[in-house]
């Protein structure tokens, strides 16, 4: 199976990069998340927010992850933070490789935070490390119940869940506690929170956890 | 580049299997669909309303493709259509080899119509032939108007789009015309059809869709 073999070779080599990279934002103190979630389940919108939130308190840097275009791009920088736009020219997801590319523009020891939005897919971003400490999987309501039993290694490849667009809950049938067992099934101790980009609701609970990220970097 | 090469290799082996079970398919005078969206888009609802509307008109067989699990097999068999799961076991798509697994047990002599639900994945399922002679694709409202900007190539392999969801349309940020316009620019010709599967919506105009091309078999 010579596919599989060279599948192991890209990963592998991925995954060093990766570590390596991740040293680096250690050396400068940066905090790196991976935001991962299928199409339109409202990661650009919560980097929106958390630009809002935080954008006055800590120095943000975005990568915004597509296979084409720059609308999420322009998004994020009319919020004022700096933002990266990689296209990966029809790849499903971003890899350590394109990462490096994105690094050689920055200046890392004027940040405190890079929030990196993969491209939407609940599949293959997940086999692929990033420069990040933490991935995190977004999950909205109108997707329905049963994401986590059929995307099972996007949720035990992140480290927090976030259930997206609530405001929508009175319109789908979605049962939030069926999808917080389905996830402690994956990983018992995984964090998950509830929130609402449009009307705000549950944002403060990301944004503690995410502050509480950034106190204890290294 | 070997992994290029190797992909080319992969690309056009699955191309020519795809095709000769094209031909199986024309043989039997069987309509083969292959059903696309993101995770959530509401591809098994509208594999539901299609065996409630054309189950006693047409024989109809599914092949349910997901990662792991048969969470959609149970919902389609419980229509009493039969329902064959492919798990991928990881992989983000479908391939004709999985499909030819599949062939293996089925009696074409016996069908009408061959409804193919893909991987929950608006990127990768596009690369890969399928033995279908029409591909959809899904784009749920909650989703957001920019997908067809940002995934083209799901939308230009596409013969039909489905707009699913639209009982969601005074909840969500979802600009109908200018969605029918990116698809536009991607394909002029493509029909666009616009439905709720909860409410019934415009599932008339799927099914007269679906029965022209049914009545158009060779």
């Amino acid at each position: 199976m010579p596919e599989i073999r060279l599948m192991r070779r890209v990963l592998a080599s991925n995954d060093a990069l990766a570590a390596a990279q991740r040293k680096q934002l250690d050396r400068h103190g940066v905090l790196g998340i991976n935001i991962m979630s299928g199409p339109g389940a409202g990661k650009t919108s919560l980097v929106e927010r958390t630009a809002e939130a935080l954008g006055r308190k800590y120095r943000i840097q975005v990568i915004e992850g597509d296979i084409q275009g720059d609308l999420d791009a322009r998004r994020v920088a009319a919020k004022g933070v700096p933002c990266i736009q990689i296209n990966t020219q029809g790849a499903c997801h971003l890899d350590a490789m394109m990462l490096a590319r994105a690094f050689d523009g920055l200046d890392l020891s004027k940040l405190d935070l890079l929030l990196i939005e993969n491209v939407g897919n609940l599949v293959c971003p997940a086999e692929f490390a990033l420069p990040a400490h933490v991935n995190i999987t977004l999950v909205s309501t109108p997707e329905g119940s049963d994401k986590p039993t059929k995307y099972p290694l996007m949720f035990t490849r992140s480290d927090l869940v976030i259930i997206s667009k609530t405001d929508l809950l009175p319109y789908v049938s979605f049962d939030i506690s069926q999808v917080r067992d389905a996830i402690r099934k994956l990983k018992p101790e995984m964090p998950v929170v509830e929130l609402s980009a449009r009307t705000g609701q549950g944002l403060d609970q990301w944004v503690s956890w995410l502050e509480e990220k950034l106190s204890r970097r290294s």
